[in-house]
């Protein structure tokens, strides 16, 4: 959408399917830059839209608090928050103004966990309203992998479990595949956090390891990131033929 | 602390724990009544305030919107669901004021799934403040049970993972435990639902059974349930003497 | 309505008037337990949803911010308020849910003097939206009780005035013939406040007496309170009979 | 405060007591204009500030919701109502700009009934933040009456109560006291209304006479106008004296 | 509106165009009183409604922030400020209520160039939801003037643009043609401020002269005044008869 | 930032100047982008970036409500506005982390002049709160610029003021510099509005032309962008040295 003209976008609107890519601005320990999920959102958004004859939105590169276990959490500079009233608002408004200007079919593609409530929430809100005149489908790009993709990736170390694949080996092999001149290889740690059963606050580091890594991304490489890329956007092009 | 008067709330207020259970009121299936999460969370928020010389608080009987793959979801009524800045709002005062009143140290017990989020946004934006005042806890009742109880529980069928152990197995044992008379046996219903990997608004009827149970109860038990609740509550004893 | 399941609340949900009892976590003097207001709007719900196969809604265990002259206010530890727009944003959740359930008739019954001013606005934004859905109906309990019952409980002493009668006669009888193993009848006192005829802030405590106790609850008896109950249930029933 | 200069004002701000004076606009029968509650709070506020060297800041003419039991609500046009949460922000606003200039007297005085709970509400957020540095006092005009001014003004009729007193003896004795030219005694009807126990959504007009008159205003006189200003003022007075 | 009964208000309603005259409470140096916006708004209100047939509704005394090189800001005391969340809920309420009461024609007048980004959020929420019922114009006073006016008013010194003309020759010359006693033209300073590029926070006194003064008042006169009062009162004239 | 890891923002976040890019969403004619405001305002923000060792945020590529005459306003297809609130929330947000990250001078930068009074509301709320921690200055990449580029860029035909300035000579010269693959030189059309001096709602098409220019962009090219590029990067240069 950004690249286009308000009459090219007005020719396309009814047909097309809107994909909105939402990351967030996150740290991503020593190897990965700040805008990890806002690239790795626009990476599946862009080629799926290619594939679909989709018009991808602006990205939002601002997300959902980053919680200490799935995140690293608020204590790493450049980690910018919202709270969660913003991010309902925030999307509430733009899925509100492309119902308004006659869009029938949104995807709302995730990739920073901490957002889905908040997302969900406001697509709730907005379909309460606007129920009858569009069709929302939301996703985090992790949710349509299919299972032997986890065997594929990871076949010298154990799946640590979604919520510590932060900076780790799937994110870690997105970033090479989707644009490698911004991982610093050589930076890469080795370790893996125990998961908590509880939160627990005020937040504190202790928690939390100094690099704000959870899980090694080491064994990570471009071809994996193809991998994940090529099998989920296979399953998202059957979710759009599916819904839509 | 409802039954005690302010007086004997003052004398123990900055010792103890204040529990705070938070439940909803949403459709269980053709078993369990509307009640389940609620009693759930008193129940296990009672037992564990007997053990740690506790003080358990009004237990909130509402909570977040009920989503079709973890709960069926708004379609059913009887399922009486908050926006999600109300949850906020709702959580953030009571805990301003057990703080305001003295409160060192409160744990906030849940026992609804989607919950979850809410009630973290409420606890931090209240920990911003009052950071220095007050430790604060939060803890859904199936998060510190031991990897060991599943298999337990699951001898005869698999475990479907916990969004889809809605009015299955674990809760419907854990209601024989606390609160036999409103379980209706005759009315367990086999099944399980495919879950699915995307959202879709509007919600519409077909992606959840009729009948609202997302996996089957068959194989519950009073004695499963109490094999939960010691476990759960050992950990929590943990917890409790871990951080406070 | 907690203790049933969904289709049992289907079937019925048209036809009954759904009653939500709304009371407060506040303190009650050094004889009545935090709890006061919420036994009294379940008690009076319970008997009035079996006089008109009415279903009664899980209580509001908080309410409205406790004044000085009316409650005693904040400076009481136990009194847990909640802020003004949190109780409309509840009331009006609640409401709103129970309306697109197909609930056609809805008691609200407020057993809290502060909560009465947010509970309206609940009511009155809900009616804007969904006036031709429903209709609601709000009412304290000591609104329809007649006045010849003021005569007949206050036969020692002279009836204080509603905003003073906190932890005073009426509440205590009606303690005593709801929950009469919460009630410490040893430590009434015998004191009265006068009133204050403007709000000073910040609140100070000389405004208030130590105990939090306006006017002595000398006098109360299970018997008093049956003499309550009764009348006003039955001015509740003629209500409901007009109204619905 | 609305005809003097900044310069005026700063040299008086921290000795003076500023006067909020919160009116309506809101119809009171076909005798009396739309202004009635915002005069009669000039009114009092001008002539208070005179006796205690205030200043009286610039009136608000916009209220909280007219209800039909104390001013006919909001079916009569004309009846222009703000939302709680706008009166809530509104006097928050308000207040905390008078104290961030340097204010440490304020007493709000109110002349609609139903405005009190929300000016409340704001106080006490206000008060929370700001309350070392402010004292504020809230007062409706007719809470510091003396009881035996009931008696001088209501010689040949009963007095109905305050909630029906809207438009009737106190408030036109008071309007031909402070603005005679604006009451049209030829149009004073003679009526009253039997009060009743509950609100009921939507509000029908069947609840109020059709005129917005809930009890007759025959019997005013400016003379009584007079006696309730003098004897409210002197009250006004000793309160200030008291507080600040 | 405010002298006229809720029955005459009835009458006229539908045909009338009602004007909401807003301003603010904000200082305007050593010669002019703090309601110099309010004053003004109603100045122009009131002759346009003798021309028209209109209904002026009672002024907003109270606007958004001053800014520091508008209006001199927040640091001069007697400037009492709204938030931008409150003028919107402000207007917002006061133009839904004139429309559920039958109102069709609605003029907002804005004499303070801050409020007007909050006035028109406030009117665009509203047109959304009620834009079938109503037609709203907004206008400042300063939009309509023809440019040779300029030329007729600032004959001795030029015109310093609209941002500094806060407390200068136009709004000094409305003043003494509108309420002459309000004016102390001893106290006129003679000063230009250079004006900023950027804005500063936070907000300190030397971008801002001290008087509050950002262009001179020398030169205005009450002739003046007049010739800008009936040129836009001609102007709006204009616009009602063209838009209504 | 967006390409650094969060250990690299670390080390600078005290010294550096952090630049906040905001844009919109909102259509520019036949012949420019929908990313037109969020171009340029990356475009200044990057450039600036380098001359002052400074560290660009992500942009904010939806901006508040696109107004009739200054943008086209919401009836254009691609036009996605947010709500007033909305914006005040997200920037205080993002403001309120970067300073608690321990961020020291911030410079928001603005190319969508309907934005600005929202974004000053944002950062006066936070400098009421953190202004002892934090400078920040906000500027339109307009208002820096120096008298003497109108008539460099304006040599064919005359500056039609700001307000009309969408679309036209200014933005389409940035653009040819910025990102000239995305201009369409051969759509460009010939006209100008009659600027009209009232708002009216609801919106109506007839106010703004078919195409949605308000000014001709005639005459635009490369070498204008770069003129005005150059010279209000000097001025922020000297704002920067100025201020921090």
């Amino acid at each position: 959408m950004e690249n286009i003209t308000w009459m090219e976008f007005n020719k396309r609107k009814e047909d097309s399917v809107v994909i909105l890519p939402i990351g967030s601005t996150e740290q991503h320990g020593p190897h990965l830059p700040l805008s990890v999920d806002t690239v790795i959102a626009n990476g599946f958004s862009t080629r799926l839209a290619e594939k679909i004859n989709g018009l991808v939105a602006p990205a939002l590169s601002y997300g959902y608090k980053s919680q200490p276990l799935s995140g690293g959490g608020p204590l790493f500079p450049g980690t910018i928050d919202l709270n969660g009233e913003t991010v309902i608002k925030l999307v509430s408004d733009i899925l509100t103004e492309l119902i308004k200007d006659g869009v029938k079919k949104i995807l709302v593609l995730n990739a920073h966990f901490e957002n889905e409530a908040f997302i969900l929430e406001a697509i709730d809100l907005v379909s309460n309203t606007y129920g009858d005149k569009v069709t929302i489908v939301e996703t985090n790009w992790w949710d349509p992998m299919p299972e032997d993709v986890i065997d594929k990736v990871f076949t010298e170390i154990p799946f640590p479990g979604w919520a510590l694949e932060h900076a780790a080996v799937t994110e870690t092999s997105l970033m090479m595949y989707f644009a490698p001149t911004l991982v610093q290889e050589d930076k890469i740690l080795d370790l893996k956090v125990e998961p908590c059963s509880y939160h627990k606050y005020p937040i504190d580091k202790s928690i939390v390891p100094e690099s704000g890594v959870l899980a090694t991304a080491k064994t990570s490489s471009a071809a994996k990131g193809e991998i994940i890329v090529n099998s989920v956007l296979d399953k998202l092009v059957e979710i759009v033929n599916e819904v839509f």
